[in-house]
């Protein structure tokens, strides 16, 4: 094996795959990146088993060939380089590296021994703009369960249908849903629960990037795919998805409010995060809700530490209401939505409250009150 | 005790204080803040018993008093507050702070309880341009001994002396001298030395201040003054010193040379960094200087891993030489010289090497080599 690349594509591709590399002590192979000469591309790909990650970079490819690498080791070493042409070749099974006045060697392990990354059969795919699809899942991974008790609840339910796609989380406290428009109508239904770890990934690998990302799915894999065009680079990313049935959450969803506030969204979080400092063991703040006044005034206590009131103001419909919320879980909900204003529907103290954003009928976060005794 | 004062002038005095403030289970008071009403001032006060942090800030005192609350609760909830005039005011014990909607009352605790700040009895001090003494006191502080397997060297050392500050730390392994000249000559010499923990605090509190700081000194103890005209505030760190006598260290830095280096600071420091991921269990990576080629080569080889060489250019005199260093110890070094230029001074293999920076007699780092066998 023997290529050239130019040193920031390679640190590119290593510092994406490098994210499915861990410490893995029963595996040690894991802590390594497979390195495959394809046509003009290098392949970089690593995996903890749960997903793999491929990135394709062009290269100037002057002999075929495939190695593994410490990914680590490797990343670092390539990071350090003056940002130019680097020279990697294979001799008696260390990789050499030359830029400049730099020289190393590393050893090498045997490619056989590296996991074989599933192919996913199917060739056909959901195709959408990768930022809205990144962001959309950011407001709802952080609600999935970190829990392994109900696995269907520690991933990110994926549900295509018609012209739409839905993604949700929750944890049995609380549940979001955000709803984006596809630009066809699909022929056939489908729905994944794609791990939480995976969808984390996803958005840090992809986030920031502009394009459009495609979405394989077979029975027990989910592939996304996003070129780059602007560095002729491309992501890979496999996982594995979560067996089982999502729970029928949209039963949860309250149909009607009794109480519904308008409040902008810093402000409301900010008397939150003030009250939550006088909360006790159950993170409870209380809210009461005063129509004629257009207020809300919010309240915690412990006798230990001592006791907060705060009031802010908004806009009112409905009745006068008092309800406890875990502070937490209304902190969570008020970062996932980004308009300047929220909207926050209540109902008596058993049912759930709906947070959403003014202006954006395709996000909804439910959660669940703490009953009073 | 009742008093008015702008958000943003008590939190940034809390969060001057906070800094002394552990999470201390033994005794819980330290836990707190003392706040005490002194004429146009309020002071805040928060002790480890190794460490006492004043901060004197302007307000508008109705009534003096005195009372003991959570540092970090106050801290917090001011935090939150919108920068608007704040109340704060004593009633049946309990802290009551109110500032537009939000109010808030917390218990306080006995200010009897709380420890008694020792004074310092001289009013004789030395007077140094803030910014210039912290950041002398960064070059060094890093370089004293984590252990206290010998006291002495986990402190730095500070010698006023005719009219110059010498600042000095130590682990054994490498050394690290400061001189700043004082505006006037002193009459009388003295010394001590501070404990790393202060003098890393008395960096990060005031650091970037613009001022002078005043120095005072006692057998047991050193008091740090600082002014902030700005903003009409003080801080004052008062410490206790660590007792026992400094080692003769001019002793160990050496008065020759064999050959002499000088290379680009940021380039050095990327070919060690580089060399480094490939050095083993004691850190040690091999120079060798060639001074005909003008020509310093990094080597560093570890069998399971594999190696690395580069080779940077730089200005050389004197005679051909090899020798070993722990890399850390030579980032560490180069990471406290600022200048884009460095001198290495080099000896045979058994003498330490001599680091400083180009266009500046002040500072030097003297690192011992690692011996070859």
């Amino acid at each position: 094996m023997k290529f050239e690349i130019l040193k920031d594509n390679l640190k590119n591709g290593l510092n994406i795959v490098e994210r499915a590399t861990g410490k893995n002590l029963t595996l040690p192979i894991l802590n390594n990146v497979l390195i495959e000469t394809k046509e003009n591309f290098i392949n970089l790909v690593c995996t903890d088993l749960e997903i793999a990650i491929v990135s394709k970079n062009l290269a100037k490819i002057e002999k075929e060939g495939k190695i593994v690498a410490p990914t680590k080791l490797l990343l670092n070493f390539i990071s350090l380089l003056p940002n130019k042409k680097i020279t990697v070749f294979l001799k008696n099974k260390n990789l050499f590296i030359e830029c400049e006045n730099f020289k190393s060697q590393i050893q090498t392990y045997n490619p056989e021994d590296f996991p074989i990354i599933p192919q996913i059969k199917t060739t056909e795919f959901i195709e959408i703009e990768n930022k809205i699809f990144c962001e959309g899942a950011s407001q709802v991974v952080e609600v999935t369960s970190p829990s392994q008790i109900k696995p269907e609840l520690s991933g990110v339910y994926f549900s295509f249908f018609d012209n739409s796609l839905k993604m949700v989380g929750t944890d049995s406290f609380r549940l979001a849903e955000k709803k984006i428009e596809l630009e066809n109508k699909i022929s056939q239904e489908f729905s994944f629960i794609l791990p939480s770890k995976t969808t984390r990934e996803l958005i840090s690998i992809l986030g920031d990037k502009n394009g459009k990302i495609k979405i394989f799915s077979s029975p027990n894999l989910a592939l996304f795919d996003f070129e780059s065009k602007e560095i002729s680079s491309f992501v890979q990313i496999t996982s594995k998805i979560i067996e089982g049935e999502y729970p029928n959450y949209q039963e949860i969803i309250p149909k009607k409010w009794k109480t519904k506030i308008i409040l902008k969204r810093e402000d409301f979080l900010n008397h939150i995060k003030t009250a939550s400092l006088f909360s006790g063991r159950i993170n409870e703040i209380k809210l009461s809700v005063q129509p004629k006044e257009n207020r809300v005034s919010i309240f915690a206590k412990t006798p230990e530490i001592g006791e907060s009131q705060s009031s802010l103001f908004g806009k009112i419909e409905g009745e006068k209401l008092e309800t406890s919320f875990n502070y937490k879980f209304l902190v969570d909900g008020l970062l996932n939505i980004k308009s300047s204003e929220v909207i926050f529907e209540l109902s008596n103290g058993e049912e759930p409250g709906v947070l959403k954003p003014v202006g954006d009928l395709n996000y909804i976060y439910v959660l669940m009150p703490i009953k009073s005794y």
